[in-house]
C-alpha cells in the first residue's frame, strides 16, 4: 500500500524524516507492507504538488498560494487516497507558544478532509488539544505528535499503549535541554550569557532565546503533557512559569556547593479542582533521578495509582530523534490501516474513573 | 462482553489479580466494554471449574485430578468462550528456570484450545519464547507476559507497541531486587548472611535464596529480554552468569570508598554471531542511571539504532504491580476482541532487517 504525504512546513526536522524515510524504506516495506509518496510541500517560500509524486531533491517552489490555500487544494486533490485512509499531512511548522497557529488551522483543514496528522510541533497540542482531539474522531482519522516532548522517546505512546489501566495522577521532568546545558555550565561557574551564547552557537537553543530561558518551550511542553496525559485543558501562558536568569548563575554554584542540582523541572498534578501546572527552578538532592541528568538528557517521572513511580530517560536527543518520532507516528498509522482496526475513541476524562 | 477466565496457579500474584479486578470492575466495564468471569481455578491443593463463574470467597477445590488433566478439561468445556475468543488462561505457576516446565505445557494446551494466555512467569519466556510465539499465531490468539519483568512496569509493550521503527541493539539493567538490596545493604556494612536474611524476613527474598544471589532470577529475565527484543533464542542457563556471595561485601565496601557503586547489572546485544548476554556484578561510575539504583528500585537502558538510549526506571514495585501486568495484558487482549483487529504477526528477525 502507497501511503501519500503532504509535508506542510519543510525545515530540518521534515527534511530529516524525507532522509529517513528513504533509508527505512525497505524496512517499511517488508515489516509493514507499505510505502511513502510524497506529494505536496510548502513551505514559507512557496509550494508544489503532484499527484504522482514530488521528487524532493529536484523540487522547485511556486508562491502563487498562501500555505491553507495550498493545502486545502491538495487535500482536495487528493480525495481518493484520503477516502483511502492512506493520506497523512505531516505539519511541522514553527512553534507559535501563545495560540498554536497556523498550525492549528492546518491540522483542521486536514482532519475535516480525511487525512491522518502527524506533527511535530508542540503548539497544536499545548493550545487546542481537545479540539483537536475530538475533531479527528469525527474524522475518523488519527492525530499523533510523539516528538512533541522528548523527541521520539516514547511518552505519549507509553500512556496510550501500555499502562491501559493505570490512572496517571501527574508528573515531573526535565524536558528543555537548553536551560539544562545551561544551568550545568553555570554550576561550573560560567555565566548566564557565556552559556547561553554557546548553546546558540551550537545550534541547540531557539533562536528566540526567550522561548528556552524564559520557560516557555518548558511551558508548552507541560501544558501538552497535561492535557493528553492528565485531561487538562490548559494553553502554556496557563502554565506557572518561572525561567532561568542572570542571577540564578549564583543560584546554581551555592546549591552545588552544598551537594544539590538547581534544574528547570517542569511539573503537573490532578487536584481537587483540577489540573495544576507549573515550570520553575527547583533545588533537588542529589539522588533524585532528575538531578543526574546532564546536557541533553531529559527525563519524565510520572506518578500512577497502580505502578507509582515510573520514570523514562531520553539519554541523547537531537534532530533524527525528532524526524524518527514522525515516522514512529507514521508506522502507527499505517498498522491501523492494515489491520482494520477502528480509531481508538477517547478514554472517559480519568478524573471522573 | 463477558471474558471468562481461568486460573493455573493461584499464589500471592494470582489472588492480587482477582483482587485488582474486583476493584477495577467498574473501569474495566466503562472503558473497554468488558466483563470477567473466573470459570477455573487449578491451584497445587485441588481444583474447580464452573461454567456459569466460580465464587473465589467460597471455592472448595476437588483434587481428583493433576492440573494439565483439569486445564484439558476446562478448556473443553470452554469452547464457546474460545471460540468467541474470549477465553483468557491465566498461568502464574511457580518459577521452573531450567526448563519452564510445567507452564510450558500448559500454554501449549491452552493456545491448542484457542484460549488466549496472559503469564507472570518467567520460565516460559526465557526457555521457549520462539515456540510458544509461533504455537500462538497458529492459533490465532494472544500470548501475553508484561509481568515477568519490571513487574507492571511496561518493557515488552514499550518495544512493541512504541517503538515500532526502531532496533534494539542491546540493553543493560538491574532487574533482580533481592540482591539490589542486598549490595546496597553489604555497602554500608552489613554481612552478606545479615543481608540476605532481611531480604527473607520481609518477603521479598525467593524461598530458595540461589535464585536470586547466585543471579538464576536476573540469568531467566536476561534470557527473557533478549528473546523477546533481540530476537535470540537463549535459555537461563545459556546467559553467562556470575552472583553474589559473601565476599562480594568487601567489593561493594571498596568500589563505595572511591565513590563508585557495585551492582548486578544484566547486559545482552547484538554480535556477529549472534546475541551474547550475561549476568554479573559490575563496578558502576556514581553518575551511570543504574548506579543510583536504591533498594527495589530496577531499570532497563536500551540502546537503539535510531533513538539512542533510553531508560525505563521502575520506582516502586510489588505485589500490586505483577498482578496489574496480568490486568493490563488482558486489557490488551480485550481491546483487540473488541475492535476486531488481527493479531500481529511476529516481526521478521531483526538482525536480518
Amino acid at each position: 500500500m502507497t501511503v501519500d504525504l503532504i509535508l506542510i512546513g519543510f525545515g530540518n526536522v521534515g527534511r530529516r524524516f524525507v532522509g529517513l524515510l528513504d533509508e527505512q524504506r525497505t524496512m517499511l516495506a517488508r515489516r509493514y507492507g507499505i510505502s511513502t509518496r510524497i506529494v505536496g510541500i510548502a513551505t514559507r517560500h512557496g509550494q508544489v504538488f503532484s499527484a504522482r509524486g514530488v521528487d524532493v531533491a529536484k523540487v522547485r517552489l511556486d508562491t502563487s498560494a498562501d500555505t491553507l490555500t495550498f493545502l486545502q487544494d491538495a487535500l482536495s486533490k487528493s480525495r481518493v487516497a484520503a477516502r483511502e485512509r492512506r493520506l497523512v499531512v505531516v505539519e511541522t511548522t514553527t512553534l507559535d507558544v501563545k495560540r498554536g497557529e497556523p498550525a492549528v488551522r492546518y491540522i483542521r483543514a486536514a482532519l475535516s478532509a480525511k487525512a491522518h496528522v502527524i506533527t511535530a510541533n508542540k503548539g497544536p497540542v499545548a493550545c487546542a488539544y481537545a479540539a483537536l482531539r475530538r475533531a479527528a474522531e469525527r474524522a475518523d482519522r488519527r492525530w499523533l505528535f510523539e516528538g512533541v516532548v522528548m523527541d521520539g522517546v516514547p511518552i505519549f505512546n507509553l500512556a496510550r499503549e501500555t499502562l491501559p489501566a493505570v490512572k496517571i495522577l501527574g508528573f515531573r521532568g526535565v524536558v528543555n535541554s537548553t536551560t539544562n546545558f545551561m544551568l550545568t555550565a553555570m554550576e561550573r561557574g560560567r555565566s548566564f550569557d557565556d552559556a547561553l551564547a554557546e548553546m546558540q552557537a551550537i545550534g541547540i537553543a531557539e533562536a528566540d532565546a526567550s522561548l528556552d530561558v524564559d520557560g516557555w518551550d518548558a511551558a508548552a511542553k507541560t501544558a501538552a503533557l497535561a492535557n493528553v496525559l492528565l485531561g487538562a485543558q490548559l494553553m502554556p501562558a496557563q502554565v506557572e512559569r518561572q525561567g532561568i536568569a542572570r542571577e540564578t548563575a549564583a543560584r546554581a554554584v551555592e546549591a552545588m556547593s552544598r551537594g544539590r542540582r538547581l534544574k528547570l523541572v517542569a511539573r503537573a498534578s490532578r487536584q481537587e479542582r483540577g489540573v495544576t501546572a507549573r515550570v520553575s527552578p527547583e533545588e533537588l538532592a542529589s539522588d533524585d533521578p532528575l538531578a543526574q541528568l546532564e546536557g541533553q538528557q531529559n527525563a519524565i517521572i510520572l506518578s500512577t495509582d497502580l505502578l507509582g513511580e515510573i520514570a523514562i530517560v531520553q539519554r541523547g536527543g537531537g534532530l533524527t530523534q525528532t524526524a524518527y518520532a514522525l515516522l514512529a507516528d507514521l508506522v502507527t498509522i499505517a498498522r491501523s490501516i492494515t489491520s482494520g482496526a477502528a480509531i481508538p475513541r477517547s478514554r472517559p476524562r480519568a478524573r471522573r474513573g
